[in-house]
């Protein structure tokens, strides 16, 4: 269960603020979205609902959580909150609504992943939260889907919770990476805790606590015959797929199989092919060979140009702590609150990057679709609507606007998930989200070649938010540049 | 509470092994250490070891693991761990002796961050869980250091959850990045739980909520005129300034001051310059000027090089995910182990690169101190001891001997912390810790200016090793290279 106190502390003083005010009640609209694909790449796997929806379920603040924001001090050494606000908050249950995209999903840049309405301190509070969760199993998804696909429908198994940033950090990745499409991981408790498979056999120190390596694969072999790979690389690399060849034919006197060999340095192409030869020499083509030691998709690729001979990959820090990009840029942004009439107001914060104004409104992504292939994503205001063939404005050019011409189908990305509190979402299986995330994946890659996708605003919403544009600036002075 | 089975599935098969063999109980020694410096860097700080030992004090598999475990399958689909196994694993509790580094030390690569010396299973099963917590948080407390001392002690405030990995991705961080230096977190739940400062004010989206910037200031500083800091940059910077202004008078007017002002986008050297100078102008030389967005320590260096005008520095996704480089590279090896007879045996695994053949023994690390600075750590074996002023061999140049010339002090670094299981580590505030940190960089920056600090193995030691990799490379016919 994860606390709402991991939350920022602004967050906090924010909410005591409206509730100061009287505002906290007033209905107000977030949309969580990220700018940039990572990895310079061309899409982005939506993960981590299934953390969120926990979190907001098991979302109160406890007596202690309230006893510890009571110590809490102002810079003039006075209660940062009043006891009247504490017991307030003590008393609080999430009631907003809440529409997602579900999992698995392929996702783009400005898209909504998650959509918070209801009253403005809820969802205030939440934000941190959920970014942290979002923006960080997106990622790994992401990253997987890559090193998945740089694998060619080969096998990845997920090894990397020893340099993960933290317990969760792996937990997270774990489930995260499975979710973007790895076969297994080698976390237990990821394995306990989401059902997903675990894989993993013996480590160098198996082999170094024994007199020497054969006598080590010998003592392996004995005990887990049912599930033999053997690591060659403990002391040197071809010598040990001999040794695991002499142990592969006392396996088969015995009715076993050696499963597989791992290497795990050295130069994994050349390694690999003489491995290979040698292992088919003797009669073992049927056992695999699992090649680990700093992989990710541009190192699997490579050693695939390069002919090595590995039919498993084991992947770690790079995939776990997505380490060429290790952050996504998710931000959570106010987009419409009502005002004392109960009219809504849209809301827009400014930047000197076009790109970095956020959106305003209460939206929704409707995807179109043209033989089953994904050909535009437009984002439209749920009380504006859309009409049948919208026009859609493209927020990198503005200028220019343009049709999902020759679309068969359309899909609403947002679902319900939360209504006034309470959970309405169907449960869905990891396995099932796992399935999405490969079939979307595949479909898009075979047939997109744009680098960019095309997203963008129906023509209404991007009317509303240039006119707020132009308001906001006169109302708050903003320089011409 | 970190579960036992956050581990990988290979600690378990290979404890089963040993199990099976009856070696389990055999006594081993291991050791964690890292084999890089992070970020480029000339120093890491030793971190996580209050975690480390939550862990291990609470090290047991429950009912409900064991009954996960029982599930599993080998691929042949018979269980993959006997009954009577996982009924041995359910009654066990942790026995180790653990030596460690205490957390905020100097520490430099090769050196033991700790040291567990127990029955073979039990050390072999807290591997992957005890790099996860040290590695990620030695990282982030060395990349916190690193932000500090270009902050050239100004406070820095660790603002990163919101794209940290995971809830614990940024637990671990706050509290990593305050024993490192940080002066406070944003994280709530971290100070909670660490007992370390917590501050924050508002978001773009207090500003967004309101029908103007000014009227958002003025709520703020109605509501909070004893924590007043305002965000300036919704819409336009300079005039968000002078808008704070206004607010800052009218704060005074009622006895109380604009603490400050944050600035979070834009050129922050112009911007804070500027702002600077509205300020002074207008009366407010005490208001300070916090500035965020995308900061590290060579933003920082350079906006300190421009002459920005910032006094706090909020640091967010480049810290608490080091984004730079996000794992510290970490391992845990097998060093000796006890024979049948009872007799210490050393062990080492080989690789093609001399620097990543482990070190065998059980290994103390000695660190020499000329006039308060220390001058060289030499790595030795407990068992062989080290004569007073003791000759080391370099790892990076084995054929030179040196010795530590005119030291005035000595301290071994590693400090018992478990003896058979009991808990022997007196408690130390994270305060403490962090004074250490600050006070032992400070001082080893201001005095050391190698790229590489000097450490080796002793003399005695090194031929040991020498001797070892000899009989190693004859008994498992490593091919000469």
């Amino acid at each position: 269960m994860i606390s709402p106190l991991l939350t920022d502390l602004y967050q906090l003083t924010m909410a005591y603020g409206y509730w100061k005010l009287g505002i906290h009640d007033r209905e107000a609209v977030f949309h969580q979205i990220f700018r940039k694909n990572p990895f310079g790449g061309r899409y982005t796997i939506a993960c981590g609902l299934a953390t969120a929806i926990d979190f907001l379920k098991g979302w109160h603040f406890t007596t202690d959580d309230v006893d510890y924001l009571q110590h809490l001090r102002a810079p003039n050494n006075e209660p940062l909150f009043s006891r009247e606000f504490l017991t307030y908050l003590s008393t609080l249950r999430f009631t907003c609504d809440v529409d997602a995209v579900p999992e698995g999903t392929l996702v783009f840049p400005h898209e909504p992943l998650i959509r918070i309405k209801g009253p403005l301190l809820q969802a205030q509070l939440v934000e941190s939260t959920l970014l942290n969760i979002i923006n960080f199993q997106s990622l790994i998804a992401t990253k997987a889907s890559r090193v998945c696909q740089a694998a060619q429908g080969e096998p990845v198994l997920e090894f990397g919770m020893r340099r993960a940033q933290g317990p969760d950090g792996a937990l997270s990745a774990s489930r995260a990476a499975y979710l973007g499409g790895c076969a297994a991981t080698s976390n237990v408790l990821a394995g306990k805790l989401y059902g997903i498979p675990v894989q993993g056999t013996h480590a160098h120190s198996w082999v170094t606590a024994f007199p020497s390596e054969i006598a080590a694969f010998s003592a392996y072999a004995s005990v887990m015959p049912q599930n033999c790979v053997l690591l060659v690389d403990t002391y040197d690399t071809i010598q040990g797929v001999k040794n695991a060849i002499e142990i592969g034919k006392q396996l088969r006197e015995n009715g076993a199989e050696l499963r597989g060999i791992r290497l795990d340095s050295g130069d994994l192409a050349s390694l690999s092919m003489k491995a290979r030869k040698l292992l088919d020499e003797a009669g073992f083509s049927a056992t695999k060979i699992i090649a680990s030691n700093s992989l990710d998709e541009y190192v699997i690729a490579d050693l695939k140009k390069k002919g090595a001979q590995i039919s498993v990959w084991g992947v770690g820090t790079n995939l776990t702590t997505a380490y060429d990009h290790p952050a996504l840029d998710g931000v959570y942004k106010l987009s419409a609150i009502r005002d004392e009439q109960g009219k809504w107001q849209y809301k827009l914060k400014l930047s000197e990057q076009a790109v970095k104004v956020s959106n305003p409104g209460i939206y929704q992504v409707r995807r179109f679709f043209a033989k089953e292939q994904c050909i535009m994503d437009i984002m439209y205001d749920e009380e504006l609507g859309v009409s049948k063939i919208p026009e859609m404005v493209s927020l990198d050019a503005p200028h220019t606007t343009t049709s999902p011409s020759g679309f068969d189908a359309s899909l609403d990305l947002l679902v319900p998930v939360f209504r006034q509190g309470k959970y309405v979402y169907p449960q869905e299986s990891i396995h099932h989200m796992r399935e999405r995330a490969i079939q979307q994946v595949t479909q898009f890659l075979k047939v997109r070649r744009e680098k960019i996708y095309p997203v963008g605003l129906e023509k209404g919403l991007h009317d509303i938010k240039q006119r707020l544009i132009a308001e906001v600036s006169a109302k708050n002075d903003v320089r011409r540049k």
